[in-house]
């Protein structure tokens, strides 16, 4: 039985384990990025978790068949760079891939971190069924992987996949990346309650407070959580957020025709109330000329898909 | 040298043509399609555009690597045939690759008619120079093929690769396949007479008339000529024609990163006129995060694309 190392670097934390063939995690550990060490602080310390992992599934480094890494990006495939990372100041085209590959002595492979998630569920989690999939990662952004024909999609220059910023409202809120009407200005967990602020900014009534009791600004577990109650100015809220969705999904199946969308993040915690209302804006705006059959599901994988994912890459390499 | 049969199905016409494999034409004829004498009829019409074809380059069909047939659609890729057509009344899971090919004695391969043309363009027309693009067909409707990695993106099901009804805008103007907001709503070379009548029923002034001369209701020519002219309702039936298709060249560059998307079709004759509007709004309304190096090109092959691609799916099989 083959192992790999999965690494999976975010701007909080470093996670790495060893995972075998089949998918399934021998030894995992979670250390702080200490982003402000700079790139030599967090190579090193990714070197040493990587050497960690294995140490604690008792597999000695030279019978480790690949490394996986997961990092943001934007990332050049070809030379296995970091070119830059919002997180992670001072990332200017960082040699990851390379720089690993040396310090543990074993092959290694660099993918971005939404498709390496992405990944992950399509080999060992709600995707391992199916050949064609796509997975939107719900959090502070709208993370995307596309796996077509049991690839991930890369793009020419390496910035394909990125479905968060599929346009679905033209001249729409205005999304960080410069555009306007981006999905994960209506899709995003950060964006649910930055909509509701605004609702109330605007004097709509509701049950909600802008702040909770302790003082911090209210998130999207609020908000679906005054939408379940009746909320009206929630449910707006909730509502959008499913039509949009619903909307890219069918955007997604035109271009794409995948058996399946896996929805990540925290906000699939909101469950079959986000899950149902996403189904039938899809239904209802999703074309009728074939038969619909994609699944739009949550993922299984939770917070290891990125190392299983990494992992993954590593054997598909 | 290796040499292809390309055949192009069309609700019109039969194209059928020997490609060598530097994809030149060798000889080419055309006949009418004659939907009325049903699949039998049309088949064996096609099987004779075949041989017809081998004969005017003076090949013997032992000597012919390939058949590629470019087909309306949707297909089964996986047994080779046409689920249903349109535009071929009667049409119902028809076994179109391998009676081709038995009937030939040739290897064959089916192929959907816009990826067919897509195919073509990528490999000796628009797109010869990249390996990622994307092409948009503007005609009655609006077809569409993706090539990534040099591999035709098919999807699932086969129903893959539909950039014409990619939602544009949601809750839009209502399309033929049971969606709204279709692109193909905007940008095909029927809807922009459709939009001018319809502003011209709501009483907007213009130096457009409902029909010409000789009867026939205003084409798409005919309100890009007013536009030149300066009318203020063609200009902005112009206008926001480009205006979606940027949005939708933008939500292609999300998704897919191409190197080069395609535009071909009767509606490239407005020339630079139309192209620099989508530029345009391409720019305004794409991201600034990443250059945006994409270059949006008319299509070079005009009508051969069909049966060339075709060639090309029978080599490339």
């Amino acid at each position: 039985m083959a192992h790999y190392i999965g690494l999976d670097l975010g701007g909080t934390n470093i996670k790495s384990g060893v995972v075998d063939d089949r998918g399934q995690i021998v030894a995992k550990l979670s250390r702080p990025t200490r982003p402000e060490t700079g790139p030599d602080g967090v190579l090193a310390s990714m070197v040493d978790a990587a050497r960690e992992a294995a140490d604690a599934a008792k597999i000695p480094l030279a019978q480790i068949a690949g490394v996986g890494i997961g990092c943001p990006g934007p990332l050049d495939f070809q030379k296995g760079l970091v070119k830059a990372a919002p997180n992670l100041p001072g990332w200017d085209h960082v040699p990851v891939r390379d720089h690993i590959a040396r310090a543990l002595g074993r092959p290694a492979v660099l993918e971005n971190d939404a498709n390496a998630a992405a990944f992950g569920e399509f080999w060992v989690g709600a995707g391992r069924d199916v050949q064609d999939m796509v997975m939107l990662t719900l959090g502070t952004g709208v993370g995307s992987g596309l796996v077509v024909e049991g690839k991930i999609i890369h793009g020419a220059d390496g910035l394909g996949g990125e479905a968060g910023h599929l346009i679905v409202q033209p001249n729409g809120r205005r999304c960080g990346c410069g555009q306007r009407g981006c999905l994960e200005q209506y899709a995003s967990a950060s964006s649910v309650p930055r909509r509701a602020l605004d609702a109330m900014a605007a004097g709509r009534r509701t049950i909600l407070k802008p702040t909770r009791a302790d003082g911090a600004e209210i998130d999207a577990q609020d908000v679906f959580a005054a939408a379940q109650q009746g909320d009206e100015l929630a449910l707006g809220i909730v509502e959008e957020t499913a039509f949009y969705l619903g909307i890219g999904c069918v955007n997604l199946c035109r271009l794409l025709d995948p058996q399946m969308i896996v929805f990540a993040g925290g906000m699939i915690h909101a469950g079959e109330f986000l899950f149902d209302r996403v189904r039938r804006v899809f239904g209802e705006h999703s074309w009728t000329i074939t038969d619909n059959h994609v699944q739009i599901v949550p993922a299984k994988l939770g917070s290891d898909a990125g190392l299983i994912g990494a992992a993954a890459v590593a054997q598909a390499k």
